[in-house]
């Protein structure tokens, strides 16, 4: 029994880290002339890691590593000018449209039909409820959580306050660590559907295949009929 | 009969405004080659406002709004080092300690005894969990709210998911505009307690005096004796 199917947003629902890239690879090329593109997007990886505990996620944080980067890149020699079309890649990111992945659309209406749905998505509150609300799948949403660490303490929160049994729970997301570990940690059942531009951070080494309650899926159009299996 | 007693917490419980009107200052000093104080800080309040929509509140915006405004006020002369000194106020604000406002942790506790109680909180997710960790208050809370936006109709959200009637709620806060109207207007109670630093944009004009449901205390310690009146 399923009393919960729980959705990851980013890279899950809707393109994510592909802004990401593009804005490192523009902002690589904008440091050119301090910087091989490399190792740009080298320290800029290792700031924004570095920063997560006193910035959190988000594109927010993502600017202010990227400044971070430029000033000790160019060893304070960045201009205004330079400055000024890094606060403009910043504003693109933050009004960029969302763009559903393929098949989401028709498995989330049609998986609607059959169970409850909770979004849980971790980062900034201003930047995920836009895109909850650009996506159109808000109302087949029972229930939207954005926290800032999707961590076991804070999925068995959710579960408490929502009353329900880890047994009768299952996750679906792009990310080991965030999406699938803590959920069979906490004895709940998780999806993986990798995604081909899953941020590196998001990796993780601990591989739970052949772990009870974990399956692993190629797209989000197999899960209705991988539930259905599952529920027989 | 009251089933709970929400609190505000930025100005309400600890000190907020009081960190970034400091900030300001500092901001100020270091664009004082470029413009007047005065100018510079009324730039930066109105470039603060506009951006709300697309960045929210907290510290993380504050900054894009402050490096928005250097760009335009220096018309784009800022350099790296002036950036430098810019990130590094940021910096210190997002890891200054919380201070209590007087009279705050005796009060919470003494509540603690009778009231379940409720923290609600606008701005950043990372921001405001860690004052909350900080605070030391953590425990006296039922529930911690953190939302982006203190509408009238997220006021109904919270109310919903923990099965409250507005009759028998509470708000107490320092912003009329986000802890007071919109509470009243739902059919709430609100108890306002006026700050000497709220935030310009958190006042307003409409002033709910001798309505229904709608008192005013001078500090925060007034609250047990007032809710024990109010009980009778």
């Amino acid at each position: 029994m399923l009393d919960m199917v729980a959705f990851d947003a980013d890279d899950t629902l809707w393109e994510n880290e592909v802004l990401y890239s593009q804005a490192k690879v523009r902002f690589a090329k904008l440091m050119d002339g301090y910087e091989t593109p490399d190792a740009t997007k080298h320290r800029l990886d290792e700031l924004e890691i570095a920063n997560i505990s006193i910035y959190g996620y988000g594109i927010k944080s993502f600017a202010l590593s990227m400044i971070e980067s430029a000033i000790e890149i160019s060893q304070e020699k960045i201009d205004g000018r330079e400055m000024a079309a890094i606060i403009s890649l910043v504003r693109e990111m933050l009004t960029a449209p969302v763009e559903l992945i393929d098949g989401v659309r028709e498995t989330i209406a049609e998986l609607y039909e059959t169970f409850p749905l909770m979004l849980i998505t971790k980062g900034d509150l201003v930047e995920q409820s836009r895109k909850v609300r650009l996506s159109g799948l808000e109302d087949y949403f029972h229930t939207i959580e954005i926290v800032a660490e999707k961590s076991r303490d804070v999925y068995l929160q959710i579960l408490s306050r929502h009353d329900l049994d880890p047994r009768s729970f299952l996750m679906v997301g792009n990310s080991r660590k965030s999406d699938i570990l803590p959920v069979l940690e906490i004895g709940g059942q998780a999806v993986y559907i990798p995604q081909e531009n899953t941020w590196f951070h998001e990796e993780s080494s601990d591989n739970p295949t052949g772990e009870e309650n974990f399956y692993q899926l190629e797209e989000i159009r197999q899960l209705p009929g991988f539930l259905k299996q599952l529920m027989v």
